[in-house]
């Protein structure tokens, strides 16, 4: 006898056959004796449509209205679950961010959860009814609807399952769970059985797409585990926990490919104190993330300083960088929009020696070049050329045994 | 300086180009000085796409869901009529039935209004705002979301008019006012400038479909002006208000047919007392609305019962009918399912003279048998054969000097 809350995204509750594979999945735990909250998203494409349709009135609508706009989604799979669990005959409800009392401040579009009154829902699984919320909204203190911004839902059922106190938030998707690697890049990749809060960050902002950086933030915040799993079968996903002491055992959890970098080098520039506070100070204020910085002293006195950007900020921080090199006297910008970075994550790196060097080794052995390093206590990224990024990630991944043994 | 309440209805927001128009009209009445509170219904199709939607997952949904899911329409609609406001340089805030607190009872999908806090639309009136509300919803007193059944939006927008004590409630639809007779049957049907709340509520019970009684009866109980006209034109409508002496001077406001009427007798009952009650009370039970009775005593102590029902309601009523006919020793049940019924409506009949004479002798003019007159205080009415329905009402709209003076 648990508690367990379910999320389940758009491709899982697209069209009325999968609204009731979901509502099955459902009635299952709540048969096997537990209480189950169920968290839904906007079906299949219904936000781009009404993002669609909003841009056919309006090029930049007031977030409010957007917000009033986009909540619909969820509450129309709501609603449409809940009928299916009735149709199954159980007892469900539906509650729009409202009326589950989840509290946002007034950010529209991109609000923070200040606070869930989870009296109603406990009210409802304690009747047994099966709690169905709508994922990605909230109202502010005046009632106004918000949204979450991007990974919203997967952020309401991990908060949902805080306050909640449940046993896991298992979050339902298209994938049947996390990887070593992309099995599209590596098709050696082998499923995790487990991986810590801290590792999934970092492979998250590496470029491994599973859940939103914010809802692995809130459930390593309050504890939650979070198990990843396929909507479509009944295996085992990946849990996402805490740290436990065996977890250690293993060096690396998984490696990570991020392939739309472009890097930036301004030349002979003064190796002066504040030189490099000025020239990030100019990008950032772009809103523009730069990573990777390198400054490397020349015999003249001066210094190259080198950096990567997302390619999608190339252009505009390429105008900026020749900017400052001009006001700097530099000897001029060069730049390579070719460049991709390579990591390998896992918190068994901080108790064992020798993880970069196998690295560099496992590089050096298929001759790939190592344009730049660097490192974090729990991971360690090389930027190479684009068009051996694949290559590279498969050959760290089988220099650290991670490579299935199975057919 | 006034305060208007102006509502579009589905057609006339059904695209982008349309909520542009409805937008436009209420910032002219905004420049002109007045407040000016906007009521949406659902874009075109879109409820009927969401009833699709839920059939697709249950043939029987609970009610509760089906409002979750409905109340969706009028709230797309009301975030694009913000943003549409918006874009036009005006300020505008969309509300849902919850947030502007039109409270209902808890008879989901035919909900009542209980009571309307004015209070937030009043704050954003006086702001200068621009209130879109969502029509056809509201909630119960414990947070659920409710809808208000058909007509629900026209219904919602009197409402409000009424505790807003707005000087005008405008409905904007596809025709361009009130006519003495359907133009389609009559063409030379004239547009009404004014008909009284009693007259609207006998046309509409009497075929005229132009807005559901129940928003009629919310504006006669308080006395809320309604404007009834084009959302393509600035044409005037027809104003529906109370009583002026001016409009006594009129006999007869208009005509109008229903065709969809099977009439049933049943033969030689014994004419007895409560014979009646047990057979209309048999009929009613089954949810059939029954109308036009009549009772006609033969010289063997017997009587004729006759009675009109909805066509859709025929089948049932003659099953019924025989079984009472053959309970009661009667001589057998006669039908036509052939009938239809014109009437001719006024509050000038209750100071006029001759107007059945006048009406019975156009139809007798036009060789027309009246099978069956039945009066109120404001019209009456004659059941004719349904061939011969549009004929009838033609001639009596001529003989009633209504037909239009204009080519």
């Amino acid at each position: 006898m648990g508690l367990i809350v379910q999320k389940f995204g758009g491709t899982s509750v697209a069209d009325a056959e999968r609204i009731n594979r979901a509502a099955r999945r459902a009635i299952k735990a709540k048969l096997a004796g537990h209480k189950v909250c169920v968290v839904v998203s906007a079906m299949g494409k219904t936000t781009d449509k009404l993002v669609e349709l909003a841009s056919q009135i309006s090029s930049n609508p007031p977030k409010r209205e957007m917000d009033m706009l986009l909540s619909t989604g969820e509450q129309i799979s709501i609603a449409l679950m809940a009928m299916a669990i009735y149709e199954m005959g159980h007892s469900a409800i539906s509650m729009t961010g409202g009326q589950v009392g989840l509290y946002t401040d007034s950010a529209h579009t991109k609000a923070r959860i200040t606070k869930i009154d989870a009296d109603r829902i406990f009210k409802h699984l304690n009747n047994g009814d099966i709690v169905i919320v709508a994922g990605f909204q909230g109202i502010d203190e005046q009632g106004n609807i918000t949204t979450l911004g991007r990974g919203g839902s997967d952020t309401t059922a991990v908060a949902l399952a805080a306050v909640l106190n449940a046993d896991v938030c298992e979050i339902y998707t298209d994938v049947n769970g996390i990887y070593t690697a992309d099995p599209r890049v590596v098709p050696k990749a082998r499923k995790l059985g487990k991986i810590t809060y801290d590792e999934i960050l970092e492979l998250a902002s590496l470029g491994a797409s599973v859940m939103h950086n914010r809802s692995i933030e809130f459930g390593k915040k309050y504890g939650v585990p979070i198990h990843v799993r396929s909507s479509l079968t009944d295996e085992q996903g990946t849990i996402i926990c805490e740290e436990t002491p065996n977890m250690e055992e293993i060096t690396v959890r998984g490696v990570t490919v991020k392939k739309d970098l472009a890097r930036i080098t301004l030349m002979g520039v003064p190796d002066k104190k504040g030189i490099a506070a000025k020239i990030f100070h100019s990008i950032s204020s772009e809103n523009i993330v730069v990573d990777d910085i390198i400054q490397n002293p020349l015999p003249d006195g001066n210094a190259n300083i080198s950096f990567t950007v997302e390619k999608a900020d190339f252009r505009e921080a390429r105008t900026i960088s020749e900017k400052i090199n001009t006001e700097l006297g530099g000897k001029g910008v060069a730049y390579d929009d070719q460049v991709a970075k390579v990591s390998v994550v896992g918190i068994g790196m901080r108790s064992h020696t020798g993880v970069a060097a196998k690295m560099f080794e496992a590089l050096a052995e298929a001759g790939i070049n190592i344009q730049n390093i660097s490192t974090s206590e729990i991971k360690i990224s090389c930027i190479v050329s684009r068009d051996e990024a694949d290559e590279a990630l498969r050959k760290i991944h089988t220099a650290f045994g991670l490579d299935s043994t199975e057919e």
